[in-house]
């Protein structure tokens, strides 16, 4: 019963680097955005649909190990998968590696409330649970 | 009767370097909207009170010419002058120098349309132009 | 006897957007960027190997004329063309055009000399101007 | 022998804002480096001389909470603390708040390796030690 993993795939941009010569680190939390926006997509419930219904993701925890190199115009996977740890929150684990040679990047995590357009908390809508569970019976 | 010209002074960020070494082309639009930032507050129309009025400027036109080279935690200036170009545009005019060594590093402008909340066309509220004549004549 | 054109497709970052809702403006300078690594590709000389040669392409003046409207996750076109207007210059031109809706996002160019790594001025070399001219006679 | 605080006031950049209408998250870890560079100033140990020797401290670990809401235009001041909680890492904690309305809106820390210019562990310089020490005690 393991969640259902999305990956995709995406270039380092010259934008994101810095000049130490490999990637800035803040960078790097923009990833994890790109890899939720696609796993949600995957689960059937776009992050953009999601804002349009009223219902917000804001991140409330980030955590970022950083343990390979990447540099510019390198060709990265990043791997995601969401779960609820409670009611009231959404977590997405991340991992990023090399496509092309394989060694990790960076690999981390995202917790997200979940709120209405005004920022109050509230409970995740019903069709998003289900997809979220649905997708862990895979 | 020369326009107002604002002054600001920043250090240049580690986030805004990039491999060359140097600053990345896209941070310096980011440092224009800085000192158009400082420029409308000086001018008594702070641009966070513009949009909570309901008054917003988005971009049009941008550019930039790249004359010198800045590095991290180097001091700039920047100088911003703002008018109107016709009854419903709004133009900055940008210059950014060395603070310490003098030599110029980049030089540009923005045009800005006047837009309500939804992004609809209108005339710049007469507040607004008073703002921009006022420091015209000064 | 037309310049080679290269087409690409992205999508809209969330880090990408600012509080008007749309796509912040120096962004679209990054996506310049992303036309131009990808074109320099298809021409057959990618930019990270030129910069391991020791060949780059700073930018010295960019301009963009933002046209149209961008949201979060839309699928957006770029077409890039490369030039020569001069022995010691390149040019990009680009336009940048909504994937599904069709109508323009942005267009520009940007406008670059060429260097060796520690910013010197040089003519930028044979098999770049062939690679250039080349896809300009295909 | 409580730790040297640096503090440092900065206003909250348009181009930090997202379509949520406050800051974007990868915004965060910039302004902990913000502090990070005033911090290091503060002790005599100036980051851009440090690169310049050849000492590069490389972020291994970010961990942010988001706890408060920040806005464009908004007053925020920055605390950080450096530490070195090994012989080869330094840690920087760090706590930024609103500067006019008092309430906290995110902390976190950085972990950061000690490296030279190709990227290869080594220890921290005695003077850097010595830097962060006589602070600790003052």
């Amino acid at each position: 019963m393991a969640e259902h993993k999305s990956r995709m795939t995406f270039r380092v941009r010259y934008s994101e680097t810095d000049k130490m010569g490999g990637v800035y680190n803040a960078r790097v939390l923009e990833w994890f955005e790109l890899g939720r926006t696609e796993h949600l997509r995957e689960l059937g419930v776009p992050y953009a649909e999601m804002e349009s219904k009223g219902v917000f993701l804001p991140v409330i925890v980030a955590h970022v190990e950083y343990v390979g190199r990447a540099s510019y115009d390198d060709l990265l996977e990043i791997e995601t998968t969401a779960s609820m740890p409670s009611k009231l929150r959404v977590r997405c684990d991340v991992r990023i590696s090399h496509a092309e040679k394989g060694h990790d990047i960076a690999m981390g995590y995202t917790v997200h409330a979940v709120t209405d357009a005004a920022g109050k908390p509230t409970r995740p809508p019903e069709w998003f649970q289900l997809a979220l569970q649905r997708t862990a019976r895979s």
